[in-house]
């Protein structure tokens, strides 16, 4: 065997190995006994550990020197094993494995304190986890700082500066449009319940239509909706509120967008480093397309509105236009996951300020209720009412995503760039979402994105993709069309 | 630190990622999508890979050199490190790996085969496990036999010649039981169907009464219902018929048996090789005596007939004698797990004789088929109607668990010397189980079995808790006794 080929050999059992840590955390959300958290930590940080050994091992480092790719998809695939690899070096073993194992402790204890209203519970084990981020940001960052480097594991070639500065290019026009709405009168939403079995059948037949392929994949409940695995089994889940089928309906699509983003990856690349996503803020940008430039397109739900009934009869609201103002209710609310798409990318920038204070030492963790009110308050203009509608509302800082949060925009922006090309490329999409049918979207999307897993670095692909430079324009030009449209602002 | 705590500390990984690879296990029968069949064999190949380097490590064999025990407790850690570090010194890794992808896609094309009535399908597959199996054998063996070094991976301190001659002394008085109890006239079975709820809500309610922890496990239904995991992470499963509620209630029962062996283990062992069962035919005395001589004892039918009715109505027979008489029918039947008290071992003893000329090569894979046929014509008197009332009824084969079938004879002639002193120890065991209270029995278990997990060898704990040697005459005269009453023989 070559250098390369060895390589490979070795790198797919690590990326085996790293499946099943995957499939770990799954089983600890969806159906782990409660009184497993413990060990559960102790298994994760094992397999951690093991991970990061393979990770550092010098003969990668040996392999590296002398490999030589037989072709591009080759030399991808080492520039990503010697990115883990330096990484990971950075990293000490035993800082790598107490993350593990804390991090899946934690999520236990913010379930807890997020169901019991206290964050002074969540408080300890919070600072323990910032404390180790911060550990780990300074090992990796050498030099530089620290939340670039955390970034930098989620979001390849970027940095915090960059994301700062597309944050303030995008904030006056949101904060205007969201004025201008806000202003007009309030469309209604949905005013009846909706049964639980209902809402699950119609989220498996969306699934369905968006292209999940069930043989390699299924759908479970979960308090934070997510998406787990690559290659042959890629789950999903979803959350049902019996006011608000929305909710579980579009977090469905929203985790069908990434779960066949894994799927449709060539299958050449499973198990290995190109056999995933290229990287969050990608992955978000399908997620973001399925949910909302398809899946909350006047088009689209058209079909759905007739299709709700079929299924819940009457929905309390008059027409298929009714229904689509509905849908896209900009309405005040605390959850950033509920938010609309006008209001979304304000919770973002909240965060992603937030957290950087956090890592960078200028908030302490015993200061992050006060200054998440404070600043909720300062943009949205209203109070937090509750922790859990406040800095207990999402599960990332619990497991450890600090510099996650920005790819969520991130990704908002390249499906803003992906939408553009996708409708000029597809004259008559509008057509076939007011049927129902997504094939067209899909397959767009799977030919010049999915396909390709983590073949091109993320500006890349969505350049290569929609024929643009990556900017926030197409998204913002998108929104301002959309909402001015629905506000007649 | 010492090289006994060096040694326990590396231990204690080992051991968490042997639990991390069976709770794949535990994914791959209950939740797992169909597709991901073969890309879990990859993982459970790499995880397989991962411990047998681990437990091969020269480290292990170092530590053992140098490592002092503490005390009895510490003494045995060592012996069972030790056991297993010499066992897998003689697997070669690359077969150690092939052997975990093969079985773990094995058990797909049996349940494939299975509902298709197709021994030809799984036929391929299991001549490459029954292959992999003779290697293994051959390797553990050295100049010994191979079929007693499989069976010693799952019994310590017997053998193939200690079992047959076991099975020659049962097998004349079982099957004169059987023949007497066969010329009697058969007690009437229930005659309705049972819905699926009820069934589990009581399924749930006698995993409690048992002793279940729940905070610490999960009830999931199962082709084949099994019991997985260990310390704060026991799950089980069960399986549904609706005319024959018996099924699921002490399949249920039976998978308790072994969970709250493992739930009761002393927490001091934790993710340590003391830390499971002492053996599989201790683990299966546990299964048996709670489903058995407790559950389906006259004392308990009372209770549960009441039960039952509260739940079901009225449940087609007149009263509790003729309900007892129902659990316990000895009846004709292909199937193993719905055999009754007397003719179990029979199908144990049929399974260890195909398996041993399957591990010798006197038996081809074949030939399996037409050898379990004429050999169930032999034992039992008629003919095998389809495959999976024949060769493709167990899943056992198909994961490569040669030499574990003669652990259930073996458990139950353990839960007969138990039983035996449960009975002596608890005068008024009978009072307590026709009030539903398991509490005595449990108890008992926990303190004279369960709590100690792996510090003795399997007829040292079973010796010391029945303060008898352990033969089989303990179970014979039960089941003579029990059956000649309810037969009137």
């Amino acid at each position: 065997m070559s250098a390369f080929q060895e390589l490979m050999a070795y790198q797919r059992d690590t990326e085996a190995l790293a499946q099943v840590g995957g499939r770990l955390g799954w089983d600890q959300e969806t159906v782990m006994p409660r009184g497993a958290a413990q060990q559960r930590g102790t298994e994760m940080g094992v397999i951690e550990a093991v991970l990061h050994a393979r990770r550092c091992d010098p003969r990668v480092g040996e392999w590296l020197e002398r490999a030589e790719a037989p072709d591009a998809a080759g030399q991808a695939q080492l520039r990503e094993i010697a990115r883990e690899h330096e990484r990971s070096l950075k990293v000490p073993a035993d800082l790598a494995r107490r993350l593990a194992q804390v991090t899946s402790q934690a999520q236990g204890k913010w379930a807890e304190a997020r169901a019991n209203e206290d964050f002074s519970a969540f408080r300890p084990i919070l600072e323990e986890v910032v404390s180790l981020k911060r550990q780990e940001g300074a090992a990796l960052a050498q030099e530089g700082d620290p939340y670039d480097a955390l970034l930098d594991g989620y979001e390849p070639a970027t940095n915090a500066a960059q994301i700062a500065a597309m944050f303030d290019a995008m904030r006056p026009r949101l904060v205007a449009l969201r004025a201008a709405i806000l202003e007009r009168p309030m469309p209604q939403g949905l005013t009846r319940q909706f049964d639980e079995a209902g809402q699950m059948e119609l989220s498996r037949e969306l699934a369905g239509a968006f292209g999940y392929d069930w043989t390699r994949g299924r759908l479970d409940m979960a308090v934070h909706p997510f998406c787990s695995g690559s290659g042959d089994d890629v789950r999903i889940t979803t959350r049902i509120d019996s006011a608000d089928p929305f909710n579980c309906l579009y977090s469905t699509i929203h985790e069908v967008g990434h779960a066949t983003y894994e799927q449709a990856i060539n299958p050449d690349y499973a198990l290995t480093p190109l056999g995933r996503g290229a990287s969050m803020g990608v992955h978000e940008s399908q997620s973001r397309i399925y949910e909302n430039q398809l899946g909350r397109s006047r088009a689209f739900c058209g079909w759905l509105f007739d299709r709700m009934r079929t299924s819940f009869g009457d929905l309390s609201v008059a027409d298929a236009d009714a229904f689509y103002a509905a849908v896209n209710r900009v309405h005040n609310g605390y959850i950033r996951t509920e938010a609309d798409e006008v209001q979304y990318n304000l919770h973002i920038m909240l965060r992603f300020d937030l957290e950087r204070a956090l890592i960078s030492g200028d908030l302490a963790v015993g200061d992050l209720e006060a200054a998440w009110n404070d600043r909720f308050k300062q943009d949205f203009g209203y109070a937090v009412d509750c922790p859990s509608n406040g800095c207990l509302q999402d599960v990332h800082w619990s497991v450890g995503l600090f510099g996650y949060f920005p790819t969520y925009t991130l990704g908002n922006l390249y499906a803003g760039c992906l939408n553009e090309a996708l409708r000029r490329d597809l004259p008559d999409l509008d057509d076939q979402l007011g049927k129902g049918d997504l094939g067209g979207a899909t397959g767009w999307l799977r030919d010049k994105v999915q396909r390709h897993g983590g073949l091109y670095l993320p500006a890349e692909v969505i350049g290569r993709a929609s024929g643009m430079p990556v900017t926030e324009e197409p998204l913002l030009t998108y929104l301002e069309a959309k909402f001015g449209a629905l506000y007649r602002l």
